[in-house]
């Protein structure tokens, strides 16, 4: 990780699984899924504050432990982001989002 | 996107600008962050059941909407994983954690 190669998705899982995957085993789904939580928390109380490097620390946080969560279930993240948007939203299947403006997104 | 490429955190946070920047940019932090609160919701019932499929796209929209939050937040996600995880656990700093098992991770 030391290279400046940017990071794939794929490696992020890869990178996650090797540093945690054999505490993963022991939480299981319920126990990561309620540390997930705890870093949402800790990404929205730093969204209020204007320190950018908290709120990036905190973003990456959210998004290990999502990894760390996706490889408990066993779900590949590259995989399931293409098949949902590698074609365009999901909700109009335009490249740029055409969906009425009163739905999500 | 039609490609089989493995996706970067920078592709991904430059495709969900694409499709969603003229949205992101009205909702802002606050609204933005519901919506994400929304799929995580989502992605809590479809980790209950055992559709893999449905899961996967939880998963997606779950990123999706983490993407499109740092993109209004201005985060890097690339950047951000790199400096926090990039060199080890942030607890121990180890590239297998040997963090204490009674703390997180």
């Amino acid at each position: 990780m030391a290279d400046s190669q940017p990071m794939t998705l794929a490696a992020l899982q890869s990178l996650i699984a090797t540093m945690y995957s054999r505490k993963d085993e022991v939480r299981g789904i319920d126990g990561t899924f309620m540390w997930f939580m705890e870093e949402i928390g800790e990404l929205a109380s730093a969204l209020r504050d204007s320190d950018r490097a908290a709120q990036a620390a905190e973003f990456a946080d959210v998004l290990a432990w999502l990894a760390t969560l996706a490889n408990v279930a066993g779900v590949d993240l590259d995989q399931a982001v293409r098949e949902k948007y590698g074609t365009g939203c999901p909700g109009c299947g335009q490249m740029i989002c055409r969906c009425d403006e009163s739905t999500k997104p």
